[in-house]
């Protein structure tokens, strides 16, 4: 179930840290790593500190901007400290694992820098923002500790669900399957693309003065984690707004 | 309430790894740390990766023998791989720390070496065992990662005692306090009127043939479920559309 599941680590500059990153992946049973321009990789510090876990780093992808790593995903959630500009769903580890083990979907989890995290752009690529409750004050975790607390929630979840299998209780979360795929990341950033140029032509959006209403239009939109359906339609109805205005 | 819990580390080999423990303990609010015979203590090695848990290393104990860093305490708690001779109360870090936290008792929780852990004499001067449920195969977390993990339990059960004695959980669920009022029926069904009005003079909806378009708007928007402010941008770009039309 954690096949799905792939950790990517956006600018990291040590590469003891990514050998460490390895390490926790492998022993909560995740395998798929993909960084986003690391300083110095691969590394011979990376490899001494992954202790073994070698073989993901072997099979490590490396990308050059976090839109590559994320364009399969159906579901990406940012990890962030608490404090963002505007509200975002922000879920607890745990509350993170019960959302993504569970479901079907392609999902990448995303660690920013070892200094500043992810910045808002970033953050506003992803589903979900998850926060690890530490103290105010002392807040930043390591990068390699955090993805260890992430991954021991998600293999702990995987574990609770293998068990109730066994008993028998497997709740359906809607009033039937859900029988349309998810959009991924890269349809969903050409429909956020196509409502700006039309939000711009219509006069509702002002390139020289755009406010938050590109990321309240995503927030809304994510939230609601459409399907490839639903995309299309809302495609369609900006097509024929275009249409109208030119016709 | 996380005040009474100390980590005791046995013969810990490399002093990063003490720095990684220090900055784990630190971010999770804890800070009695005692060191049973470490190889290299004080270090600099430890110092830089502490990130600034330098308080947690300068106030650490260093001492001889396990049995005199759990001298004081009334609870012990080993950290165990699975297989042990004698079977013995073991627990997951969840179940840990609904133990420890609730309870008075002054507790340490203790960590083995790098390579091999605590021996079986060394377990069985701790009430309970505690094991980080890791894949088969690759089991051995680092020493720091445990106890991020470890720490990590102990604080959500904190969180969660505190969230308990007010009364009611105020845990943020959002990344700020969500401001703004959530919109009410009847503004979602103007809202739906408004844009099914819309669609039809963009011509994507046709009245005659409606199929499932409106459904299939409901369910997207109403399972994003939005706000007052939401609902008014939208109703915004609805107006703009029909102003182009017209104008």
């Amino acid at each position: 179930m954690l096949e799905k599941v792939r950790i990517v680590l956006v600018n990291t500059t040590h590469p003891g840290n990514i050998g460490g990153v390895a390490r926790a992946m492998k022993n909560m049973g995740l395998d798929d790593l993909c960084l986003v321009s690391p300083k110095e990789f691969p590394s011979e510090v990376a490899d001494a500190r992954a202790s073994g876990a070698l073989d993901i780093l072997e099979n490590a992808r490396v990308v050059s901007g976090l839109e590559e790593a994320l364009a399969d995903c159906q579901l990406a959630v940012g990890t962030s400290a608490r404090e963002r500009h505007i509200p975002w769903p922000l879920v607890n580890p745990r509350e993170m694992a019960s959302i993504v083990v569970p479901s079907p979907q392609k999902t990448a989890i995303v660690f920013g820098r070892e200094d500043r995290g992810l910045t808002n752009e970033e953050l506003q690529l992803c589903h979900h923002h998850v926060n690890i409750p530490s103290v105010e004050g002392f807040s930043s975790l390591n990068i390699a500790a955090a993805v260890q607390v992430i991954a021991y929630e998600l293999r702990m979840e995987q574990l609770k669900l293998e068990a109730n299998q066994k008993g028998g209780s497997d709740r359906p979360s809607w009033g039937t399957d859900w029988d349309i795929e998810l959009a991924d990341h890269a349809e969903l950033e050409r429909l956020f693309d196509h409502l700006e140029e039309t939000l711009i032509k219509i006069e509702f959006l002002d390139p020289e003065n755009p406010r938050q209403l590109m990321p309240r239009m995503r927030r809304l939109l994510m939230r609601a984690v459409p399907d490839k359906v639903e995309v299309n339609v809302l495609r369609g109805v900006l097509k024929a707004v275009q249409k109208k205005l030119l016709g």
